[in-house]
Formats: C-alpha cells, structure tokens, sequence
C-alpha cells in the first residue's frame, strides 16, 4: 500500500492536492471519487465528502486530512520538505497561503456569482472588496516572484493553483503580474506531471472511456 | 521594544491575534488603529492596512504577518509553543483551521449578507451550502473536544473565535455542540485577558475617552 490514499475527481480542487504530492515525491493511491457515489472510505475519513481528501498510512495509525491548502502544507510537513518557509519566510509564506484559501477565494466566489457587499458592510466580508483583494496581490506579487519572496514553497502550489485557475476560467482578471506568476508556477515540473494525469483523465471521461 | 509590534482595534479581528499572543506569552507593544488615520507603519507592513497585523522584530530583520489565522499559526511556531500539533494531530489542526478560514468564514458571510448559491453552482462556492458547513462543524465538535482532537492547540483560538463570534452575533445557529464548544475555549485563561483588554477599550470608546 502506498503512503497515502488520495481521493479526487480530476474536475475539482483535487488538482491542487495532486500537484502537492507531486511536488513532494509522495506515493499515493489514487481512488477516483464519483460525485454520485462517494465510496465509504471516503465518508469515512471525511463526511462531508469533499474532494481534495487525503488519508496518510502512518505507524501510528490512518491521519486524514481535507481543504485543499491543508492537504498542500500537511505534505511539506509530513514529508519535511524544503518546500516548508524559513523563519524569514515563515510570515509571507502563512499570509499568503490563508489570504488565497480565506479573503481571496471569497472575494473570487463573491464576484463569479454576482454577490455585491452592502456600503458600510466591507468589515463584515472581510475580504473588503474584490477589487481591493486583487489590488493587494498583484502589488505583491509584482515586487515578488513567489508567495513567501524569492523561492518556490507549498504556498505557491496553492495561491498558483487560484491564480492559475483563475486565469483560465476567467474568474480573476488578466493583469500582467497575475499571467506572469503563473507562468513562474506553471513551469513547475510537478505542475506539468500531475496536470497530464489530470487532463488525461478529463479526456478519456469526455471521450466516454 | 517588545518581540513584537501589533497593530489592532478593539472592534475587528484583532481580538483573535490579542488572544493568541497571550496564548503564547509573547512580549508586545500594541498599536491602536484608528480606521480613518492609518499609520504608515502599519501599511508599510500590510499595505492593505488590514487587521490584526502583527511585526515580528528579529535578529534578521522584521517580518510581517497578516491575515488572523495566520497571525495564530505563526505565533504558535515562532514562539515554539506547544499548541503546535504533533505529528498525529497535524491533519485534523490544519483541515479546522483552513476549514474555519476558508468554507466557514465563506459560509457564514454569505448567509449573514442573504447570497444565495444557485442550484448546480455548490461546487463552484467552495463551501457547498451553508447548512452543510455547519454539520460538518457540528459533527466534529460534537464528537471531540477540540479542532485536533483531545486537546486545545492554536487552531481553537481561530476555530474558537468563529464560532464564539458567531454565537455572540448570531451569524451562526445556537447548536449544542457549537454553545458547548464555545464554553470550553471561553474556559482559557488567555482569551479572558485578552477579552478584558478589548472590552474595556470598547467600553472607554463608547464613554468617549
């Protein structure tokens, strides 16, 4: 058995925790999940089904872990990567990774569906406002080549994927700091294996395979 | 100079960082953030000028960290603190505490503005619904005592914060396991003198001092 079981449907956020394992060298199973019918094991580890879901065959015993930036930095953890911060990264490295996964998904969220936040209510969103949200992201990463500075981490496998998504669906406008990071993450080797599983996959499901 | 320089108000998310710092002992110097004049230092550390922002002044330089979550993980590891996980909690602290960032946060605001997730759009909304984020929530808390399990560690003072927040301004449902929850992190010596510090700048604010 491998080390980890991974459960996924290659059109989710399970993408993300693929390039993740990638990045870290990881073995895992992988176990296609049907939105349809969620297997047991699955429920098991997480009950509300959601995909990414990971289960870690430890020692110690199974470890589950779910949400998409908390599979990402468990592996750098589990698996001690250099992909981790330093002290000195350690501060942009957190902002970074919980501004994509909190204020910068809810803002994405917000502006796809057409929520507006009330005047007066930008506190209580927390995110403030879309605009303003991508405003303080392309200002850092127009001064940075990466979430935690100079050097690729875990937080770039994430706030990439968001960006890297973001840019294809159109859910994010084309700014010229957001194309470029992206590029910076897309030329990731582990990025180019896990997204031809995943494309792959896409392919043979729409084939009718 | 204290470790650390912490830009708050009373009134905002700060609470949540004011309570980590004293979950770990550190040494700071509070900065009261007036939201009509913000000081340039704090917008040189968070150029978004968000609270809390926390800045850490090390040997090797200062290092900022925003976002709350963020703030409550990076003191936790700074300062080596022992409301880290171990090794077998670690997948359970991250997924609460990204969970909370992330789908709770998302759900919660969503509810309180009155958005509504159109059918067949769930998966696009990260959080599903609503109702669903909070019986994962539920579940979990009903079935252990804290996010990682057995024992209080830093991702309860985010979770904790939540829900505590959302009890308090009724953002979130009254649920026994949520109210129970709730009683359990209000227990900690650290959030009642945190506590104590804001509400009594409210109360000086609202007397006009």
């Amino acid at each position: 058995m491998a080390a980890y079981t991974f459960f996924f449907n290659p059109m989710s956020r399970a993408q993300i925790a693929r390039w993740a394992l990638h990045e870290v060298g990881a073995d895992y199973d992988p176990v296609f999940v049907d939105w349809a019918a969620k297997p047991q094991a699955l429920l098991d580890a997480n009950p509300m089904g959601k995909l990414p879901t990971l289960v870690h065959h430890t020692p110690a015993g199974d470890l589950a872990v779910s949400e998409a930036a908390a599979v990402c930095h468990y592996l750098a953890e589990a698996e001690r990567s250099d992909l981790l911060p330093t002290a000195a990264e350690r501060g942009n490295y957190y902002r970074w990774l919980f501004f994509a996964a909190g204020p910068l998904e809810a803002a994405v969220t917000a502006n796809a569906m057409g929520w507006q936040v009330p005047e007066g209510r930008e506190m209580m969103a927390g995110f403030g406002t879309f605009e303003r949200t991508l405003d303080a992201l392309d200002q850092w990463l127009s001064a940075h080549d990466f979430a935690a500075g100079k050097r690729f981490t875990m937080a770039d496998v994430y706030l990439g994927s968001q960006v890297d998504w973001g840019l294809q669906f159109r859910s994010m406008p084309e700014r010229p700091g957001f194309a470029a990071y992206a590029e910076r993450v897309r030329a990731r080797p582990a990025y180019q294996e896990a997204k031809a599983i995943d494309n792959a996959l896409i392919a043979a499901a729409q084939a009718g395979n």
